[in-house]
């Protein structure tokens, strides 16, 4: 059922590094179980590198999907191998915490598209034996979330008692609602919207214009040279991050606060604490993710429109749902505000759905979903113990 | 007084279309008259081009200084010579208009540091035989007053009617209320703030760094090298652009529209009209403007800290004036927002300063100061209309 990824594989999405350490538990796809696109291609054969937590139990009812955000990984409650920092959301799971892996069997795995171990535009192409680079097909949410549920199926689970995710994560979650309805029991999208607006559009085509301004990217074909654009994904990752914090927050945190002066050094070296903070973002980014991954995951939000499919009637997308909803959205995120989150509940409402909403108040903005929120901890908490009860679990 | 720039200087600051091209007066200041910038060293020789609308008075008692933006010009009343458009404040400054050019005599001046004409890094060394680059000096908003002071004083103006500003514009009004308060009538800064915030300096910060990433920037010696860093200027622009308009306005403008197309392109092309609109902004401005001199100007943005140089209390820095002012801010402005302007009221009520404060209320955030605002021209209208009867104009 599962296999480890192969040292060329992990070599060219990873960098060798990564040869060293150890490696999640990869499921593969032949030639007989293609994943169809929304571009109109089949992507095969493919993988998917996941990682679970718990065990499942005998009727297979107390499995929880995690989807983790653009730049995230499925490493949400063990060590990153690649980082050596603890799980993203160990936080939330594990043994005693809102999602208890004492009770709860928790997957999560790596997108399509991406660049942990899963198939993406670093992995080789077997028509050319190179790796895809722009030649992979734009991935959207719902074929990452068309092959999670291969994945899923491919591990014996007919129904998941929750599918939770923030971001990015939280528009999978969404589109798992929609497309397979009757395999979700309940469902938590966090800090997201049904769509993509226009300003974060905006920023995703800066990061990606200034990926693709990095002579070093090559095309899309880096590897091939024996080259890495990481000028460009620093700025571009620099930009993103600025976006994930709220203004108070950069107030609060750094302010006009000087680095390692006591006055302003005239030059255009980093002066402020911020600039030192945004560069060192944009390093150690650079050193854990793929450039081209990052163009693709950013269009893959971009294209993200429930409504959109449903002739601007996102209600109609959840007419029926059985699914039980719990919404999260953050007081300061900007990137998606709380109306954003809103739009979604006032759509289950229309359609009559079980739906539940909370907007945590916190000055953190979008990254509140990954920090330490004790009154998000505890929504979370409540409404996955209240859903455990509804399933008999 | 004053005289055409050599077309050597507009070779090196505006690129050689700029040399066909109608000039403005240029004010030259040579070694006796050096402009002592707050890095602790002398700019000289040093010139500033600028130009004028109307009529000075006979007790010279009329002149208005109007302040341009970080990327704007002194061709705020006239078609620019660059770009062939007309003035970025035309709807403002003109016969009839708020500010009446058969009534008031109006003065704009290129900034140190900028690229239109006064002296910049791409400017001649005297030194070296070659361009400045980063061998200039770090310029402060304080030093771009300096050398303002030293230009209206050539003009045989002792005291400016009037002082006028948006956005770094209104830095620079500011600033003038504080080193020479004497000197200035009424001061109208816009859409603009006491210090540049911390979310402000990381935007900029990501803009220099999209600049200093492109190789063709060559540690800022382009010139020398035939070399100009289009790409990184463009996603510098493009970066500074999003924060330029709010979401609101993006989302009524650019929504989810497709460009040129009935469906989603799955690729990495413009599929968006919000794409293609950065895009073109983009790539415009890199025919306008200097790589390095938006490496100055960003800099002397993020520098400014009024309160800062009053041990931290910005009321200090107004006690005393006499100067009537006029604070406007645009309510979807999320650059400079409504506190940010309303702090330095609150400072000049401290101060007992007369002050009037208007918030304009619409949806097209920071750039409204440069659109068709009729409430904002008619609060501009208003003021300095009383403003005029109490200088007895």
């Amino acid at each position: 059922m599962s296999a480890e990824p192969s040292r060329e594989q992990l070599d060219y999405s990873l960098g060798s590094r990564e040869a060293n350490e150890p490696s999640s538990p990869v499921a593969r796809f032949g030639p007989d179980e293609p994943l169809h696109l929304d571009a109109g291609r089949d992507l095969s054969p493919f993988q998917i590198a996941y990682n679970t937590y718990g065990t499942l139990n005998a009727d297979k009812s107390n499995a929880i999907l995690v989807c983790h955000a653009l730049t995230g990984d499925h490493y949400p409650a063990s060590r990153s191998p690649v980082t050596g920092k603890p799980g993203w959301w160990s936080s939330i799971i594990g043994e005693g915490k809102p999602i208890d892996t004492s009770k709860y069997f928790v997957i999560c795995s790596n997108v399509i598209g991406g660049c942990m171990g899963s198939t993406g535009p670093a992995s080789i192409d077997p028509a050319t034996g190179k790796p895809y680079g722009l030649g992979l097909p734009v991935i959207t949410i719902r074929d990452m979330v068309r092959a999670q549920a291969m994945l899923v199926k491919r591990l014996g689970i007919d129904t998941l008692f929750a599918v939770i995710g923030g971001s990015m994560g939280g528009m999978q979650v969404l589109q798992w609602t929609v497309s397979y309805p009757e395999r979700v029991f309940a469902a938590l999208p966090i800090a997201t919207g049904a769509r993509h607006s226009s300003q974060n559009i905006a920023f995703h085509e800066v990061g990606r214009q200034a990926v693709m301004a990095d002579p070093d990217w090559q095309g899309g074909r880096y590897f091939e040279f024996g080259k890495r654009p990481h000028k460009g994904l620093a700025v571009a990752r620099m930009t993103a991050h600025v976006t994930y914090l709220s203004e108070m927050a950069l107030q609060r945190k750094f302010g006009r606060n000087l680095q390692d002066r006591d006055q302003l050094g005239f030059g255009f070296d980093a002066d402020f604490q911020i600039e030192s903070y945004l560069r060192h973002q944009g390093m150690t980014f650079v050193d854990r993710f793929d450039a081209n991954s990052y163009l693709y995951m950013t269009r893959a939000m971009d294209y993200f429109d429930i409504a959109g499919d449903y002739d601007g009637r996102l209600a109609n997308a959840f007419r029926g749902s059985k699914t039980r909803f719990c919404m999260v959205s953050f007081s300061s995120d900007w990137l998606f505000p709380t109306e954003e989150n809103r739009a979604v509940v006032h759509a289950l409402n229309a359609a009559a759905a079980s739906v539940s909403f909370v907007e945590i108040d916190t000055d953190r903005g979008h990254d509140a979903f990954l920090l330490d929120e004790p009154e998000f901890f505890a929504a979370i908490d409540g409404f996955v113990s209240s859903a455990a009860t509804a399933r008999g679990l």
